[in-house]
């Protein structure tokens, strides 16, 4: 009963605030409505409600966003001090109307409009499925997905952070894997984490019912950071690795958990919601639990943002139509593309291999591999139209463990997987898809008009031109060029390769010609059609 | 109106018929009812009822089965000149009752008690999935499947289908895929199919709604001769391949269809129902379609036969739960045991590689794979804790072509598979999965109790003892078998191995000795525990 009249009392005063801000992640009050955002950016609005009781359970408040063609209801959240927020993503430019809506009256009833005007520079939107195996910018720019993996880096020290930023800003990923509440880790040893997601205190005494805004402020913070290095944060919900409890949540404060999450942070164009690290080690949860928290998020992110879930030994089922694209764990099945290819055909969906054992000089075998087959893995992936994800694990100075605190790379694979990003760019917009799967499992590209072929551990001194009959006809004109992975080097072959059919399947080069290699493993051959207007048509296969 | 009276004729004499059997196939009247059928076998009750109309479509009939613990119903079919009959396979024995029910009264109501004795010699009962990713027979055999392929083979003059009975008894063969609804054959330009399922005659004049019941009677004389030879049906109920119409039957006519083969197959111990071979060449039907129509096999047959889908080139979602093992078709997963497993975390089901190219000396690619390279495909399935299936595809003389006509096989690969099945028969009951999928893809088995070794195409010279940790504690004792796939020996090596502790993960022998190998392709070892009353405890992995 005086929790109710003290609410009330906060309710009154709230009457005063209709704030309004177009910046996230600020911790000041109310602030005056800024009448325009950059589309794709985030536009925040701030209102003062009831501070008493626990508003992170007793106050449900959102804002309805409509631009008369599209209406958007989007979940807002508790950030302490009586401060609610709402935060939308715009996806279209032009005036947009909102109105909010709570259980709280003060809270409710707000209107406003503003301007979104176009994205600004190096703003592409966030990142979408696009032509069934790959992804695109919401602007259509090509996202070849380079990621890597840096779970603890906001249980680090502050200068670690900001060292991990700097890394990242030389580095060639584009997306991070990281997870959101703290796992033991080393570091803690010494220096606990200074936050926590909970109020309570560590080992065990949380109260799963009341967030910590300053340890979601702080997360933002990272994350908006991140965002302007151009890279993608791959957040992990939930992971297995205990010590604090928060792997024991039970149902209800899980989806506490997981709403709250999403309400601070969808309106963030780099987000993908990674519903769990090893999933199948968090021993506590059933397949089931896993599928309706996967249907929580998606419920409850109006912008609809790439959603998965990564395994530990036992693979989730993928085909679920909550599942936006595969986040796999295999330690083989990037060692040659032939395996990478497998789970294409199973899920129709886009292929990250976001953990294919680490670079690293690891006692532990998933943390031993050279920066060579790292490399390799990449390019076996890439041949087999799938993407891969880095880590690098060198556990002689556990601070500079890059994979599990960020900081500083050891390894030696990240210019290469550099020059494969560029390589990737400079590829077909569309992505490469394999163009024979059962017969040529090196080769990926676009029938007629692409290709790419990596030899991977093989070492020819040399390749006969020859390209599968699908999307090929006679006297296509075609440059070459050999790539060396490893050595970072694109050679031009002189002259061009004109084909011509032969046989049932094949075309070869009209003149006979052939392509000398080097000799050595890590070789690669592109392919790019000359002289035509656009790709040739495709023709389905006919065996 | 004429209808109805001439059918109430008709069940008035049907009074006087309440015929039983205990043979199928047979094509004479209404016989006395048998007191006793053994477990297993089909139990026929045959009734008579009325002809006129079409009691396809118009007349409906089943019987209820009890045993008071269990009770069935299981759907009869017409089977020409006003005979009705109810095929059931008793899965226990003891006493059993039945009752018709009908929407025509003289197929009504009719009732008896029969005597179900146990099976005999050689009768298993049905394959059922068992542990997860492999079969077992009904009475708890394992079956180890070393599958087959004999498309047409019921398209084929009379002595071309008694050759391939011949054939089979003398082969290694347990199971056979084999369409239902012919297809083109060269044959045919010489000898057209001699009966047709349906009423009407080719091309096009087909009567869907009436089938031809010769035409089944046939085919189940051949079902019964297969399961007298041991070979499992794995029939196929569509095919895409076009030329008599089939092919592009509607919703209603493939549901009518596939209602009318499982009421005349499903009491045959040994069928497999197959939806469809390459069910995505069909272009006339969506997935959609398929899900429907697995779903009509699975509530109208009784006895819950084993059900799949083979692919062409579009991947079934075999996750879907009325789908009780794999049926894969992929030209290269079994080149390698580390791609044939992938499949198996995707489904954790059975996974049989149906097709995995055929033996032959074709000019198609999908025919022309070498007897060792037949051999080496079923070794790597195996060691990846999967099923292969066997093609034979000799184009010079047509009729020669076993995989689609059956009669006499060309190919060298036979006796090769006949001693796998034989090492398969020795080895663990339960089946053998990978030991350690992403570190050792060549290897199956039991942890702590057996291990099958395949190194394939390579060539070692020797092979240092070494046991995964898993299931392995100190002083273990092994005996070791090497064996040549090809040349079919197993030679024993002399002496013990005895585990020891080395490192993080693996155990090697006390003595580091090694395994002398013949340096060819095609080898593999044997490892069996010695001295232990049954396999080692299995602990989970801990990496």
């Amino acid at each position: 009963m005086n929790r109710l009249i003290s609410t009330l009392a906060v309710a009154v005063l709230g009457l005063f605030a209709l704030p309004l801000r177009s910046v996230a992640a600020d911790t000041s009050g109310p602030a005056a409505a800024p009448t325009s955002v950059a589309r794709w950016d985030v536009f925040e609005l701030t209102l003062k409600g009831p501070s008493d009781g626990n508003p992170f359970v007793e106050v449900r408040v959102s804002a309805v966003f409509t631009n008369g063609a599209r209406t958007i209801e989007v979940p807002g959240f508790y950030d302490g001090d009586g401060v609610y927020r709402v935060r939308f993503m715009p996806e279209q430019v032009g005036t947009w109307h909102y109105e909010t809506k709570s259980n709280r009256w003060p809270l409710t009833g707000t209107t406003g409009s503003f301007t979104v005007t176009p994205a600004g520079k190096g703003n592409h939107g966030p990142v979408r499925v696009f032509n069934t195996f790959h992804f695109a910018y919401a602007d259509g720019t090509p996202f070849k997905q380079i990621g890597t993996t840096i779970y603890n880096w906001l249980d680090t020290p502050e200068e670690v952070q900001e060292q991990t930023l700097q890394t990242l800003a030389q580095a060639p990923f584009n997306k991070a894997r990281m997870l959101i509440t703290p796992q033991p880790t080393p570091y803690q040893q010494r220096f606990a984490p200074p936050r926590w997601p909970f109020v309570g205190k560590p080992p065990h005494d949380w109260d799963y019912t009341r967030f910590n805004p300053e340890y979601f402020r702080h997360y933002e913070k990272r994350l908006l950071q991140l965002r302007d290095l151009g890279v993608e944060a791959d957040v992990i919900l939930l992971n297995p690795y205990g010590k604090w409890g928060f792997e024991t949540m039970d149902a209800a404060d899980d989806e506490r958990y997981v709403r709250y999450v999403v309400a601070r942070f969808a309106a963030f164009r780099n987000i993908w919601w990674s519903m769990a690290n090893e999933y199948d080690f968090l021993r506590t949860k059933t397949e089931a639990d896993w599928d309706r928290l996967f249907q929580v998020v998606q419920q409850a992110d109006p912008f609809n943002h790439l959603r998965s879930i990564h395994n530990g030994s036992l693979i989730y089922d993928h085909n679920k139509p909550w599942v936006t694209h595969v986040s796999m764990q295999n330690g083989s099945a990037v060692e040659e593309p032939g395996r990478a290819e497998m789970y294409r055909g199973v899920y129709r969906k886009p292929i990250v291999y976001d953990e294919v054992k680490y670079e690293g000089n690891s006692h532990y075998r998933w943390g031993n591999l050279s920066g060579q087959e790292m490399v390799h893995r990449f390019w076996c992936g890439t041949v087999a139209g799938t993407y891969v994800g880095h880590g690098d694990y060198f556990a002689t100075v556990v601070e500079d463990t890059w994979t599990s605190f960020g900081g500083k790379l050891t390894g030696v694979s990240a210019p290469r997987l550099a020059f494969l990003r560029k390589i990737l760019e400079e590829g077909p917009a569309e992505g490469i898809d394999p163009i024979d799967k059962w017969q040529d499992p090196r080769t990926a590209g676009i029938p007629g008009s692409y290709y790419l072929t990596y030899f991977g551990h093989e070492t020819p001194k040399e390749w006969a031109f020859r390209l599968y009959k699908n999307g090929v006809t006679d006297g296509m004109r075609f440059k070459a060029d050999v790539i060396d992975t490893w050595a970072m080097t694109v050679t031009p072959i002189e002259g061009e390769f004109v084909t011509k059919r032969q046989g049932n399947y094949d075309f070869v080069d009209a003149q006979g010609r052939v392509i000398p290699l080097p000799g050595k493993p890590g070789i690669a051959i592109r392919l790019q059609r000359v002289g035509a207007d656009g790709p040739a048509k495709t023709e389905l296969p006919t065996d």
